[in-house]
């Protein structure tokens, strides 16, 4: 075949998109069947939706500014032609959009199977969503969300369950010396009142409030003072984070002892049942907690708008990004089923994993422990490579075929990088073969 | 919150698209697993690719009647505009589509990776692809498609390493019983210019030729006769196979015998090296080959027009339709890297395995062996219910935490789905807990 004559295609994937080598594919793998190996451990069951769901659907809200960010998928045939007969503006091109989330896949997928699930029900979600963001460095149009959820349990039982499966699954990674934040939506919204901010602008202080490790007391100060609130709200607020910010810096204080402090300094506004309760959820997380801690962080805000109550994220020193995060959702599913049904998530940040492992991880935690076995494409017959490999086969060795280069030290360095251990020239006797370590 | 007011949504994913209940979820997963771990223990590695792929890429030719299947994806903001200010017929409206195959992205990859891998590149991918197919029984817009790939090696060792391997996957599944038949295009082409068929009317001869097995060498005389041939070439034809055909028939016959059986019947026409060959590589598989066998079929065509060699398939007895199939496809890499690259690939057809696992596999194969610990949320604290776990979690066991619900017998009955087998329902004191089979 001559090539010349073709057109050039360009060979790089879509602007936004990755391709993955097999070194990294292969520590993406490792890392999911990790979590999913620990998350079935504990009872939670995977599911699996589309990768399109119906455009209505996707565009009916709850995704925030995601919606703006839908790769919507043009229609076809005689509806496409019936649509691009109309006005430019006005027409109506896409039935379908791919998900930018797992979580209206979720809602979607409970509502129109709630029958055959069992009550409560967790459920386990890996897979790619997409969102049709500027291509930026860190940030790609298509990436890998790790979620379990469960559904119908209205008690914090189902907090533990949630965090207490992912702290194990982050383990499993490798990860240590993680902590996960606890705080309340309810908490949030009772210092807002007791400071009396109006609550058009809850959201705007919230974003103050949750910049506190970054920006410390002064920043939150100069942050809100430029917005339109009253003195006297700003200096409440203030004053009851100076008392809170020394409690939160301080990482020789237990989880525990913390929220003691912290229900002490939050008593003039906090609802005390609920932050005993919140204790005792990090006291039983606690138990379970070693290499990792648990903590309580009133400043924790999280960005979706549909969580109603409990939110959480885990976060690993040395990075600025959470590694999980998520919390209590208990309106979103009663919209399809007509009636209330509670919820709640944890979500891993797989693209975030990845990046901490890629830095961390030796590659001999991931890879496979494989034995070369080399044969000369030139010189031998099918059979006895093939009766060669039985054989080591049989010894339980994991043994990949190859054809022997011109240049084997290279050909040798190059496979080590593939997880290869051990490796044997092929000689042309199965029965008798040099296995020689490879270091 | 009230959902009265809410406009009811509909809840059934996009037509043609599927949710995947917990069970058959698990099955799949358990498949993906088993098959991924074969491929990688023979030294294959996984690449990943995204879900979407340049439009001009995906329409360039090679996809067949797959041209006509494309997702395409809206473009948005100002390219949008400016795409639908034009005119109607002639709007160039998506710059990207969704893969409907692993074939064409793995090609780019290659092309776009190529100084990054090795040689020959041993590469597994498994993942969905999409199709707007008209919505039909047994035909999805969304399938898992499940390939290995050898890329740079020109020998019919690559062909023994991806037979090998890939039904060592399938018996890893506990298919057994399967046939794996062989052939090269290059037979067929051999076939119909012995004949003396037009060259132009080959395609057609060649679908007629693989129906052999179904309507046998009448149907075969009568669908060629309803055509354009001349009598002397469909004679010759006929005549070939009924020599051809109470061979492929006879299932005592092995495959090796086979082979020098049909490679006499075939003398007049073909290559005798090349039958000859292939004979090697049946002897060599048959080696390994218990509980399936490995076949030449000369009747075998398979669809896709970019194969150049060597041709296989898949089947097992019940079943009317392959489970994998594949072949050599030396001239498609060429096309992006202006050079030609020698490739070959396998494709475990993942739908129809599950299909055939769900009648034959039990679900004690693929389900985690859990123990539920029942606990009471009104009257339980979380620590204890939190300590129990911890302690049968020490002990090696997979524990699912469960609230009790009100039907306790139906419960239990239940849970036995869920892949449960012990259960212990939780009396408040995690020192005493008291273990049951779940019968």
């Amino acid at each position: 075949m001559s090539s010349s004559k073709q057109e050039t295609i360009r060979s790089t994937p879509p602007k936004g998109t990755r391709d993955f080598l097999p070194d990294e594919a292969c520590l993406r793998d490792w890392a999911c069947d990790k979590i999913k190996e620990t998350y079935r451990e504990f009872g939670y069951s995977s599911i699996e939706t589309p990768a399109i769901e119906n455009i209505k659907l996707l565009k009916r809200g709850e995704g925030g500014e995601n919606l703006q960010l839908i790769f919507e998928i043009l229609k076809r045939g005689e509806k496409l032609e019936k649509a691009t007969s109309g006005n430019g503006s006005e027409m109506d091109l896409s039935d379908f959009g791919l998900r930018f989330d797992l979580t209206v896949p979720l809602v979607r997928y409970y509502a129109n199977n709630v029958n055959d699930l069992p009550t409560p029900f967790k459920a386990i979600q890996i897979g790619p969503v997409w969102r049709a963001e500027r291509p930026q460095k860190g940030r790609y149009r298509q990436f890998t969300q790790c979620d379990i959820d469960i559904i119908g349990q209205k008690t914090r039982f189902a907090e533990l369950d949630l965090l207490n499966a992912s702290s194990c699954a982050l383990k499993k990674l490798g990860l240590n010396d993680f902590t996960i934040r606890i705080n309340d939506r309810a908490f949030l919204q009772e210092i807002a009142r007791y400071c009396q901010f109006a609550e058009d602008s809850w959201d705007k202080v919230f974003i103050a409030i949750d910049k506190l490790d970054k920006i410390g007391i002064d920043g939150i100060k100069s942050e809100l003072s430029s917005q339109n609130h009253s003195e006297s709200s700003i200096n409440k607020l203030l004053d009851l984070f100076s008392k809170v910010e020394p409690v939160l810096s301080d990482t020789t204080i237990s989880g525990l002892d913390q929220v003691s402090v912290l229900k002490e300094a939050l008593a003039v506004i906090t609802n005390q049942e609920k932050i005993e309760e919140l204790k005792e959820l990090i006291g039983a997380l606690s138990q379970n907690a070693d290499g990792y801690s648990v903590k309580f962080d009133p400043t924790l805000v999280r960005g979706m708008g549909y969580y109603t109550g409990p939110i959480f994220e885990a976060s690993v020193p040395g990075y600025n990004f959470s590694v999980a995060g998520g919390g209590r959702y208990d309106n979103m599913i009663g919209k399809f089923l007509g009636r209330d049904v509670p919820a709640c998530g944890f979500s891993i940040g797989f693209e975030r994993v990845i990046t901490v492992l890629q830095e961390t991880q030796s590659k001999a935690g991931y890879k496979p422990e494989l034995l070369a076995l080399i044969y000369d494409e030139k010189r031998d017959t099918y059979e006895p490579v093939m009766k060669a490999l039985i054989e080591l086969r049989k010894s339980g060795k994991k043994v990949s075929l190859m054809p022997k280069r011109k240049d084997l030290k290279k050909q040798l360095d190059q496979i080590k990088e593939q997880g290869v251990i051990k490796f044997c020239i092929f000689k042309g006797d199965p029965e008798n073969l040099d296995i020689k370590e490879l270091d």
